[in-house]
């Protein structure tokens, strides 16, 4: 009886909040909540500290070191932490190119790699990536950005074909963030690895912050020498990520002050924040496999209902070889963030591209890299799930989302209609 | 009876512990946990999202701002959240430096101040600072070292026959970080200003992140362009601290990515740290005058009775104008770091120097500019009081201090007392 009055509040659309951004931000793992919480209250210490306060905190830094290695198959003294997978990306690309090409930073890097200039990167990094890169081209280094084609992967032939004697960095996102396409970045480390092999000082960065927890990522199978990771993406709070060094690899500090994080990143250590990293770590261990099967069925059913309820509407990049939890999808005749609106009036939050562009009236960049026309990178809405969202949820946004597009057609303007 | 009995046990020295190292970092409020605790649960949205759950962020964002702008009297949009102490002092120096100082860094900031290559700074400043100034030493730029004399206060008239037509910036903290000595920012920043009238391009910045939460910090009065801050010096979490950046002071930014921050810093806002610094901030405010007064208190009785009772020992540092908090004193005839694990076996926390330059075995440079003869250098001790600590607290390392003091100075090898 109780079920059914339930069944019949739900039919009639009782409101409800419905979370479909995990790609932005997840929710933080109650369990990583109670593990952190002792770091906020009694074991409150500075880890460089001598005493007891600062062995506890000590301790508790170098359990999350091992926690976050192990994820990614590293070793403890090859993670750096930070306070997020912007600060990560800056760290590696900045720091790599200070301490390896002489110029135009006389001075703070060696001249180790004299004559060095040209760097590798794709079409469509993050911002925190592409910034830097456009930053470094104001300064003289040359950057290929390498295309995405139609599936939104960047072939293994084109990294091979741009790279020069002068190559000294090839930065790939393992995954990309607004379409979950993943990238060829096992072979282009192999090729990496050959090059040095054959004595060339080159060196490979990938930026797996939407990657790491949705799927297994090893810095051996890759091998990549610098890798970023966030903790807000993998159910720890906002403000706190990591950037995993291999041994050997050289890196001039960004930020520098006392001697933590092996002089690579000064300031005291956010102890409470590392703890939770940690522990994310160790559940995303755990329970990937599981959540990815899980989250890789409902976005099943919820990509199968949209295509049989909604016409009009094109996927957005390769369905196959991409991350189990993201679904973007284009919306012809629609504004996305029209439709992003009218969603969240119903309870439902979800995304036009990455939340690190919003406030940009321009359509997605990645949506345009992988050669949408106008009209379907503007009507293009990520829907990211996460270790929260159930079944009712796909039901729910089932419910609202055809009713939603439904109104947003109806009024668009004529001239838009026909400008299609 | 009871009382008589606890009475009793305590003077049996019961073993507690006492932490009196809040000048490496304090204990979280717990009225502070309970502000953030929402950003870790229910509220955990992305701000640059534009769905309710971004929105209720952004919103916590903001309210923040307010409460940090108010504790320094500055306005919301000068306030620019970081990670901590050390990325607002490097943020703010090689921030202006890079945006006004056309070489080494060429392309990255604008060449408008050809030409400037000098900055002046003090020979106390903590590691985050010094550090940068010994990079851009590295880099051709030219950095006066003002000294601290044996009050550990840096002169003004020293300040102003070290500005030179080509200084582009002076950097002075408002109080030492071992010490506790208030440098004369005031005058520092009216002589700036008075600069600036006339035409010259040159800016100030001053790193209180030992003196927020202390004294008053009033940006108006001390007329500094830039000033850092960090939360964890005020019982919010190690992770989290604030630039501030006086209207049109241009910066390059350090770490970039998304629009975060006025473009100044990009990455996710740590949505949960932040709220918390602000509500350490209301606290700070509010608690500022009772709090100085009372650990003022305490810490003249700290003093009074480890002069009485204990002999051949040296207060470092001005004893009128410092911080209320710190007190800094050198043990003749023993090691500091012998001392701080003798008192930490204990129970009782300090430290020698900062922690910032733990595993360091020098003796604090700090120290030893304030001219202070190794000896002295090797056997300081800062005792730094906190929200929490009480008169008992006060007792019971009066009541271990002599007796490790004792212990220490009776092992002493008889070479090294005769070496004095």
């Amino acid at each position: 009886m109780w079920a059914n009055t339930i069944g019949k509040s739900y039919n009639k659309s009782v409101f409800r909040r419905v979370y479909l951004d995990n790609s932005a931000t997840t929710p933080v793992d109650p369990r990583v909540v109670d593990e952190m919480l002792p770091f906020l209250k009694e074991d409150f210490g500075n880890p460089s500290s001598i005493h007891y306060f600062g062995q506890r905190a000590r301790a508790a830094v170098d359990k999350a070191r091992h926690q976050v290695a192990e994820l990614i198959n590293a070793r403890p003294n090859e993670i750096v932490f930070t306070s997020g997978g912007t600060e990560s990306n800056n760290l590696a690309i900045r720091g790599l190119i200070e301490a390896h090409v002489s110029s135009p930073h006389p001075g703070k890097g060696s001249a180790e790699v004299n004559g060095k200039r040209h760097i590798i990167t794709t079409s469509i990094e993050h911002p925190s990536v592409k910034n830097v890169f456009e930053d470094l081209e104001k300064q003289s280094l040359e950057v290929t950005w390498l295309p995405a084609y139609e599936n939104g992967i960047v072939r293994l032939e084109d990294v091979k074909a741009a790279v020069r004697d002068d190559t000294v960095l090839i930065s790939v996102m393992t995954a990309n963030n607004e379409i979950g396409t993943l990238q060829p970045v096992g072979e282009i480390g192999k090729l990496v690895r050959e090059l040095r092999g054959s004595g060339r000082k080159i060196w490979f960065h990938t930026d797996a912050v939407q990657a790491v927890g949705k799927i297994n990522v090893d810095v051996e199978e890759i091998g990549c020498d610098l890798l970023s990771l966030s903790g807000h993406k993998i159910y720890a709070p906002k403000g706190i990520g990591a950037l995993y060094v291999r041994r050997g690899t050289r890196l001039h500090p960004q930020s520098v002050g006392g001697r933590q994080e092996r002089r690579l990143r000064g300031g005291t250590e956010s102890v409470p924040m590392i703890v939770s990293l940690g522990k994310a770590a160790e559940l995303a261990a755990s329970e990937l496999e599981w959540d990815s099967l899980r989250l890789g069925n409902l976005r099943e059913r919820l990509e199968s209902s949209i295509a049989e309820r909604i016409e009009d509407i094109e996927f957005n990049g390769d369905r196959d070889r991409r991350l189990p939890n993201i679904s973007n999808i284009s919306f012809r005749r629609i504004e996305g963030e029209g439709l992003l609106i009218n969603l969240d009036m119903a309870g439902v939050a979800v995304s036009t591209g990455s939340a690190c562009s919003s406030g940009s009236l321009a359509p997605s960049p990645v949506i345009r890299a992988i050669g949408r026309d106008d009209e379907l990178a503007r009507g293009a809405i990520r829907f990211s799930l996460g270790r929260e969202n159930k079944e009712e949820d796909i039901d729910y946004l089932l419910e609202q989302l055809p009713r939603a597009v439904e109104t947003l057609r109806h009024l668009a303007p004529k001239s838009r209609t026909q400008a299609k």
